[in-house]
């Protein structure tokens, strides 16, 4: 595809003018002492350009929302950015005032640390267990070592990718590159999650409700502000907003992506620029590796499910129907027996408040990039498709689903993951150990 | 209380000229030459009354409603009835013109085999499998055997409890009477359901969207079409409706109650008879029984929880923010830990669509009729409340989660459980036997 950018090695730091570190600072429990051999679990990471440019953001549609969640959404609307500072391990939500000032305890220090002149321009977010107070002591001592790396260039976007990792069981990082007259223009992005994954982010304010994840962006196209986030917005929307792992919103997520123009390419606007298009499908394109690396790490997911949707009345009833389908535990639990069991699916699509009409439903599973499609139902009657058949396409690790309501042009896709046993072992957590309860 | 009616042994025979028989037909799997010591799985009920009389109900909301649901929606708008027939094993759902058929000839045949004068006196109803035809040539054997059993005075209420179970690990059946000055008036039930459990029945026709849940319901007492129906749907609306398993709302949830005079009290009648709040009230403590039972026999459970919610702005929004509560996977798999985690609460309290704000919210837990609540949150704040107190009630088989939003009037109650890995095991399905894998 022509509009197609191209992978690049390293993350973060791959478009230029950007560095990132990520330390151990303790908000996560570990004891050198006791694992001499082990390396530390990171819990803090610093991003920075090496000048402000335009910052863009995305946030959590949860009416419960963090400190740092707040803090971001007022920065954004300036519209200026330097730098981000992420912790892992706690996620300053329900912290109340203590929680606010430690946010902009987080920024102060980290302005101060980066030489950056306006706190304003830094960034902030957390992630990890709800409701107790930031150990604010152990995280000045982050700031203060990550910013040290950064500075003498021994800091990684790899250990920044680590750093803000909860219940993942991988670092998510990416990178790309597409052509243009006056030199190629950069994107990099790290993500995380693995549970409470239910995105719906919306442009601040938040507008109306719906996991923590968090990316972070960067890019050194030069490109107004506006534009950088019609474009987070677009992009976001194909990519976080399209993906479900439990159906639990979080009240921490966040995207934010920063802009430094070095570049210097011709000013990307998004009225009239040629670039614009293209700027977008890379950062689409980004967000959709990122966002689908959440949904492989998914808590305790065995089987990953494309579901296709069309023809419901129109594209708010088909997200409305997929989510039904995406959020039904008995759906989730058959795909985890590799079980085609189509009824459930029915049931679910039947109590959405999308208009569906049984005797309308075509259901099909195919092969990831398959044409072949194996019939469950046409017009909502049972086609006899062998089970073996049907059997072995969603024992797969990975499969598609295509519903098609057949009632009008809405459509919508959502990537998302079985329930298993695993699913419910991890998040019972361990109450010996109240630490590993998280969020 | 003075309007308390007291439990009776028995259930849908306790009251007068009620009859009841279940059999096994072969919907269900079972050699009995290969398991000579066993009972066989029952799985056809016949219910029946000496004579006609009023009869109610109420049926899923579900937009994909199986065959029998639809018989009953209309036989309910004559208002008179005087058997039901149920058979469990295979649904009867997504069955097409077939299973409007089929329903068709079950009534048919219950009629003929007990001298039933007409058709449209028989309610039909099903539970199982969705998208499998009737296997009838088993189902008319089954009507035969039960008739003559009820014929001979051999039928048992027992095993029509038992005929209508399918995931469920015991049968349901209550049966209570109050005294009036004509003599008792009595009221019986049985009820089935264990996952696919998030009912929302309303009167026929449907009229919005929601598990397989079935109730029967018997009384002798003399009542007036309209007043049963309005009975039912209050009673309903403080049972049925206030329980939830999984979220799933079925295809097939029916509710039908049927009366026959025989006790020959003062007819009642909605609008003014002395009997009816007494009426009201006996009904829906037999339905709160029944329903109670659902819950504790939920698939897999481990715990029960009764919800409530208090301070919603009005009772829609109060009912809206429980439903999240429930149906949050994480919030329910903390519970199967035995996690006083309120950091998902609060998270599902904050995407539902109903209004609240942090600095608000209040959030207890306590023993089952303790009136020692146990606080997590203060307006927000988490209160500190030793962990290990707060682990020693959630940690009990059974506990009262008490959330009050603080901001108007609304209330809300519901009755749920937890989400353990059995639930998930169970669910999976045994793709290696296709009967085994339920609706």
């Amino acid at each position: 595809m022509a509009f197609d950018s191209q992978s690049i090695s390293d993350s973060l730091t791959a478009p230029q003018g950007f560095r990132a570190a990520g330390v151990w600072c303790g908000i996560k429990a570990f004891d050198p002492e006791r694992n001499p051999d082990e390396k530390p679990p990171l819990d803090l990471s610093l991003i920075v350009s090496d000048r402000p440019g335009p910052v863009a953001g995305v946030f959590t549609a949860n009416q419960i929302v963090a400190a740092p969640v707040k803090w971001c959404q007022e920065r954004i609307r300036n519209g200026t950015g330097q730098a981000v500072v992420v912790n892992s391990g706690n996620a300053n939500a329900c912290t109340g005032a203590q929680g606010v000032t430690d946010t902009q305890a987080m920024a102060e220090a980290t302005a101060q640390a980066l030489g950056i002149a306006k706190t304003e321009h830094v960034l902030v977010a957390s992630t990890g267990r709800i409701g107790h107070p930031l150990p604010m002591t152990r995280i000045h001592h982050g700031i203060a070592q990550a910013a040290k790396s950064i500075k003498n260039g021994t800091g990684q976007s790899h250990d920044a990718a680590q750093a803000i990792m909860t219940s993942d069981t991988f670092p998510k990082k990416y990178a790309s590159e597409f052509p243009w007259s006056t030199g190629p223009v950069r994107l990099g992005g790290i993500a995380k999650g693995a549970g409470m994954i239910a995105p719906h982010m919306v442009p601040p304010p938040a507008a109306e409700p719906h996991a923590t994840m968090l990316a972070f962006l960067t890019t050194d196209a030069v490109i107004t502000q506006p534009a950088l986030q019609t474009a987070l917005e677009q992009a976001v929307r194909h990519s976080f907003n399209g993906i479900n792992v439990d159906g639990d919103m979080s009240t921490n997520d966040s995207v934010i992506v920063l802009a430094n123009g070095q570049a210097a390419n011709p000013p990307i606007d998004a009225a009239d620029s040629p670039l614009f298009p293209k700027f977008c499908r890379a950062l689409t394109q980004l967000c959709e590796k990122l966002a689908k690396d959440i949904v492989l790490d998914g808590e305790g997911a065995t089987r990953q499910i494309n579901l296709r949707l069309s023809g419901a009345r129109n594209d708010e009833e088909a997200e409305i129907a997929v989510q039904a389908v995406a959020n039904s535990v008995l759906v989730k639990t058959s795909w985890t027996g590799g079980n085609p069991n189509w009824g459930r699916i029915l049931a679910a699509l039947g109590y959405s408040s999308a208009k569906v009409v049984e005797e309308k439903i075509d259901l099909a599973y195919s092969a990831p990039d398959s044409a072949v499609r194996v019939y469950s139902l046409r017009q909502g009657r049972p086609v006899h498709t062998p089970f073996e058949e049907l059997c072995s396409v969603v024992g797969l690790k990975s499969f598609d689903l295509h519903i098609d309501l057949n009632l009008g042009p809405g459509q919508a896709r959502l990537f998302t993951c079985d329930l298993s046993e695993e699913y419910v072992r991890f998040n019972m957590g361990d109450i010996s150990n109240p630490e590993s309860l998280g969020g």
